[in-house]
């Protein structure tokens, strides 16, 4: 328990022993299949619709196949797992409540559009730091044909689309956190507030996310007393190109420089010239897969130490666009280190 | 620290301490202060646009108005609330969005459609009890015509409603949980799992919640080794007079008689003859608003000494629904306690 651990008045937790996450899956789609990571997911289902009838079950079939492999590379059994975190992009989330039906695990639903992964990690990792569970599943997942349909244009349309959007990525990431038996750890945690700077372009979500991510980066410096140099990379989620260049404008004006270390989930998952996403990936897939299939293992290698993983989302519905209002930005912060970082350091950290 | 007392393999969670209700706020529209708990509201609003230009703005004010009341009521400032847990029944969660930016609080975004007070009083209270926070807030809300809007026909339509249909609550009720200074308490809680008995009939949704509200309620019973004897009521948030009927068949099938304690939220706010709300009263703000106006005062009077307080959740979209989908339901339970039974007992329960 970090009971006194807790940093009042501020945002951020620090976990006295931090949950390890001891297994993982990331299951997409042919065009992320085709990108730049291919070679690093678990899965790649050549099939839009998974064999189902509609977008919206096949992003649940997603979600499924992701559930039951993490759960089989954690080597456990699903009964033991106690509560499931987990959420999508969908309106009420549809893919969620039937994705995760089967699985019989009392859940929690979870919305904070594209940074839920985030959100499911953060409260996951509080859950099982605080001894209310010996396993738990944080789980996101998107679908581009069903995002497409729930906040822009019915795909038969062929609308263009500007340089600044990206592209939802169709994939889930499943992860099962437990007390021990993993490689890397949940050291910490900074949950993010909404940031709402006036901007009303849902076609450049990366441009309403930065202030989000740069908010809780800065909210996780100051709380940790840490700097850019404590960590090997500092991840965001889908900021993109676009607002990529908008973070890091961000940063240096609060006196950081990121640009050695910063990395987006969005810009890594596809190759933006051959593929024609371009500004990036998106969605709650996009950094839940990219942490498994690309994060994780350099943690587990050893290569990288310590990261500060961003997961951003827009919330915005096709309501609130079409009524004229902004895009409020959010980022849920969550610190992944190595578990032989301790072991280093004599358990100070 | 309940460590100890987390009933592993199963759901529940008895709490060793149990976070305390030191604030809370019922905020509500015209028609609910038309009904038979009128004078129990702090906050009637008249217009039921709440002085702004459509309904998912005006969903958002009551939610800023009930925040504002419960954080006065609790006797704190804002900047002492640690996190925010809150959510609604709109896509991608935008009342709660647009109506807490303003807090500038952390926030999780919690969907659990109408069950969504009781996963936010779970987790606020799973938060306070491990010592993450010295505050937390919990808040839910619905508003009738943004509902009928995200889920149902436009109002203009004047569609025939059958009778098994709910009414959706236009209000918010928002708790500040806190470890001591409260005369309710937390003192367990048993999430609930998703239920999807096959049924289809969105104008029926105490049908399709009914199966998830007896699922947890027998779950909460074995978990804490508990009867319908060990609780003064049994509140369900919004099955209905349709929905209650089928719950007290499943639980006397299964070899409990509650029907002398069962209450439902949906039931006791309006009154269906002279309102013509038909089954009863539905949505995210009803079990929220009768909580925090009917219930907690007769458990800080010390008439009622312990109540098994139930939000359900029928988990269905316009996607779905159109897709001919079943609606799946959810419930999660929250065992809430007269301050004073533990001195009673002699701390023992």
């Amino acid at each position: 328990m970090g009971k006194k651990e807790v940093q009042t008045g501020k945002a951020s937790i620090q976990f006295a022993e931090g949950p390890q996450i001891i297994g993982s899956a990331s299951v997409v789609g042919k065009k992320e299949g085709e990108g730049p990571l291919a070679e690093r997911f678990d899965v790649i289902e050549p099939d839009p619709m998974v064999g189902c009838d509609n977008w919206e079950e096949a992003e649940s079939a997603l979600q499924k196949e992701a559930a039951d492999l993490a759960i089989e590379k954690a080597g456990i059994v699903r009964s033991e797992l106690r509560y499931l975190f987990a959420g999508d992009l969908l309106g009420q989330l549809i893919a969620t409540s039937f994705g995760t039906v089967d699985l019989e695990l009392p859940i929690f639903g979870l919305y904070g559009a594209c940074s839920t992964i985030g959100e499911a990690l953060c409260l996951g990792a509080m859950t099982v730091e605080a001894g209310y569970a010996e396993y738990v599943m944080s789980m996101a997942s998107s679908h581009f044909a069903s995002a497409e349909k729930q906040f822009r244009f019915p795909l038969e349309y062929g609308n263009q689309r500007p340089l600044s959007t990206t592209w939802t990525v169709t994939g889930c990431g499943s992860f099962v956190l437990g007390r021990k038996g993993g490689s890397v750890r949940i050291s910490g945690i900074t949950p993010g507030k909404i940031v709402d700077m006036g901007l009303r372009d849902s076609m450049n979500m990366g441009a309403c996310m930065a202030p989000a991510a740069s908010d809780t980066i800065l909210r996780n410096f100051e709380d940790f007393g840490r700097g850019p140099e404590d960590y090997d990379r500092i991840i965001t989620g889908d900021l993109g190109k676009v607002g990529q260049k908008i973070l890091l404008d961000f940063m240096k004006s609060s006196g950081y420089d990121i640009s050695g270390r910063h990395m987006d989930c969005g810009i890594e998952i596809f190759d933006s010239e051959s593929q024609d996403t371009h500004s990036g990936g998106s969605g709650c897939g996009c950094s839940a897969v990219v942490l498994a299939s690309f994060i994780l293992p350099k943690l587990e290698s050893g290569e990288w130490r310590r990261v500060l993983f961003l997961p951003t989302g827009a919330l915005l519905s096709s309501t609130s666009y079409n009524e004229g209002r902004s895009v409020p930005g959010i980022a849920h912060g969550v610190v992944l280190e190595s578990v032989d970082v301790r072991a280093a350091s004599g358990g100070r950290l």
